[in-house]
């Protein structure tokens, strides 16, 4: 969730902060609400946003109340996890949202609307000024995963022909504008022509025009531009602000740096979450039912690989009955194959992340993995047939063993970088479902080539 | 690695960028590199930084000659992987790293210079005016893994009585700053007093003094700060820089938003990695020898755990001899007691790494992980009770299966949650070590609860 306050809140040192906090909680354990609301004018929202964190469910609901009385709720709120502002918004008041909202920065406000439910959303732009409500209501026409969803149009866009000095005077005039860092130039549509930064105006003298100390060559996004996408170029070129245009360069609003964090910190959790296959909304302090509802489908499915896996196993039952030994052993292969899988795709799906493979690499990066897996499981399989051998004290074992953890890591390189890469060439998320693909491949490949080998030879494992 | 280049440099947008990359990628593999010499004065250096990655090996070194001989290669090397840096490092003479580092922010000089051997980094000094070589060998002396580290030394700072005007004056005369759109307040002494914005600057009259308008509550760091750390102050209050104080309230340094979309980024990756047991510097573009090198260590850890788990298989041989159906289903207990704990693992660490987890909380999570886990044992469990009991006609074995997947996913939950949490404790990397440590529980676990079920109804099995 974007958030907008890109300058700096000074008001409060982040040690004196946390304890604070720690006051804070103390204070709402014992009920003493209205020392906790006197205090709340002194502690940075993003620290009112930890303390809500950490406290237990029945002491939130308690300090919530509190919150929401007080002026800065809605900076609070649009910091919070989407699943626990619903919760919160449920209990509140159209007038009290309609009051949170207009204070807030447009965008922070239209994500907050979002939540909600379209005729409340109609019933709060009703209280609202009819600027105010024009703008939210366009903003979230777009798709919060947009470049058009995440920028605020508190910005300062003058024309080419203003003089130095009329800027500084509207600079004076604007105390809302956000990032004013960055002054944007634009024709008489609106158009964008260049960026001045506060710096070269200071600088310049106060006769000359903003299109004579203007930089013409401005990096921009378009309001389809996806949240990822803006985030990547605000980082690779160490930007502070990128203007958002739509199809016609007209300038609609402006991204900040603090926008680019937030999405680069949800892209990571989203990363992680697929590779485990959790929902994004899976957090902490998720109820257990809604984990549990969250979480279910997906260990069904890996139930059913898992299966799958136990039918390649069945079909060697005989061979198990006559060497018992195979069943002890059969984990390892398959478990050795799984670990070694999920290290390519960790490689590779990383990679991905970061812009670090395209697909004239991508052959490359499979073969590499490949070589690896194999390298790796000549190394182990080696060490495991030595132990197998003194173990149970059957060479052949041992030597079957090896075979098997080798072709399986083979199989774990080549599937964990190409699983992956298939996925961003179908267009689909190379984290979403590779983890579970993968390891059934490893673990079905890994019990056919160790009991299929085991079978073969038989004879000389009794 | 931090980037100091904070201001935008709007001489490329991305679009014309990406082209250009392509056109750039296509001349190094013709060979024709006095054109890519032309054309590099064009390309934005983290255009480079992706051309670099996208290259094959050989190409990549024609590249890098060419890239050494133009005056922005410093920038581009600050960008790359450490490794990659190391291994172009060596090709390059003394006199051209120091002509390539005096051209670069403190910062990233210093950056470079960390990754050099000591009589080589004497030598470079040497060759270096003597006030950067005195800034550079001090900010080598603190930690790459601290604000010290990645500070960088080109900041505004002036005295309190400085008027207004004056301050203007030393802003134009002073091209190189970062961030100047913050001044920095100081006594006689460097001590930090307070900030004050450019807009702040340009709003004020000319004869005020900085100490009237500056802001006095300043969010700063400490030299010893870790990067974590820094980055999460930087990303909390949605700052552009914080400066970094030592013990006695001296600034030192700032350190720029960029810096701490970069640590953000490293962290994610390390968290990631270890969570699959790898090293941070075993990417896409490592040779697979290094990789094996990195990676065999964590296996071989695995192969053990692995083996402990085969162990407990081995004391059931004489039941799984008499029901060889145990074989056929005991990978699937241990399977989704692997799955299950992976999430709760993932949803911890996610926790632990964004703060919204303290020893507070610590207990309730616990809690809500082993609940979840053994609802989702349950559920699946008794699901492939069924299918046990259809496949193998014995309800006997259903209950079994069942029985064994709730203990198991009990146990999922309760380690998945617990051992991160221990690791954190005991001020570990709650992320290195904590899934293997996991598995071993789970699959043991699975084995014992599923074999010792079978062994002790095994006349109901047969």
């Amino acid at each position: 969730m974007p958030t907008p306050q890109t300058q700096p809140r000074n008001d409060s040192a982040p040690r004196g902060g946390r304890a604070f906090m720690r006051v804070i909680r103390r204070l709402v354990r014992l009920g003493a609400l209205e020392d906790v609301r006197r205090l709340l004018d002194r502690v940075h929202p993003a620290d009112v946003v930890q303390i809500l964190r950490m406290l237990a469910p029945t002491e939130r609901k308690a300090f919530t109340d509190v919150l929401l009385s007080h002026g800065r709720a809605g900076e609070v709120l649009a910091d919070l996890p989407q699943a626990q502002v619903e919760e919160i918004l449920v209990q509140v008041s159209n007038e009290r949202i309609a009051s949170l909202v207009s204070r807030l920065a447009p965008d922070k406000a239209a994500d907050l609307l979002r939540l909600l439910f379209e005729d409340r959303v109609v019933a709060i732009l009703k209280l609202l000024d009819e600027k105010t409500a024009a703008t939210l209501d366009r903003l979230m026409t777009y798709g919060p995963e947009t470049a058009g969803g995440m920028m605020t149009t508190r910005f300062l866009a003058l024309d080419r022909h203003t003089r130095v000095g009329e800027a500084i005077d509207r600079l004076r005039s604007e105390p809302e504008a956000e990032m004013v860092f960055y002054l944007y130039v634009v024709d008489d549509a609106m158009r964008l022509e260049g960026v001045v930064s506060l710096r070269q105006l200071v600088l310049a003298r106060h006769d000359q025009e903003l299109r004579e100390i203007m930089n013409p060559k401005v990096i921009r996004v378009r309001l389809d531009t996806s949240r990822g996408e803006v985030a990547d170029v605000i980082s690779r070129y160490n930007l502070l602000a990128v203007p958002v245009v739509d199809a016609g360069n007209v300038l609609c609003g402006i991204v900040t740096v603090d926008d680019a964090i937030d999405a680069i910190t949800d892209e990571t959790t989203r990363e992680m979450y697929r590779l485990a296959g959790l929902n994004t909304e899976d957090r902490i302090g998720t109820p257990p039912r809604e984990s549990v509802r969250r979480r279910l489908p997906w260990m069904v499915i890996n139930l059913g690989t898992a299966i799958l896996a136990s039918w390649v196993v069945s079909f060697f039952e005989a061979s198990i009955a006559q060497v018992v030994a195979l069943a002890t052993f059969m984990p390892i292969v398959a478990g050795m194959g799984g670990n070694g899988a999920t290290q390519a795709l960790t490689v590779i799906i990383r990679g991905i992340a970061l812009g670090e493979i395209d697909f004239s690499s991508a052959r490359r990066a499979i073969l590499k993995e490949i070589t690896v897996g194999v390298a790796i499981g000549v190394a182990t399989g080696g060490l495991m047939a030595g132990i197998a051998m003194l173990w149970k004290g059957n060479a052949m074992l041992g030597l079957v063993i090896c075979m098997a953890m080798i072709i399986n890591l083979f199989v774990a390189g080549l599937t964990g970088a190409a699983v992956p890469l298939v996925l961003k060439w179908l267009k689909l998320d190379p984290a979403l479902g590779s983890g579970v693909i993968v390891t059934t491949f490893t673990d079905c490949c890994g019990f056919l080539s160790f009991l299929g080998l085991g079978t073969l030879l038989l004879s000389f494992l009794k």
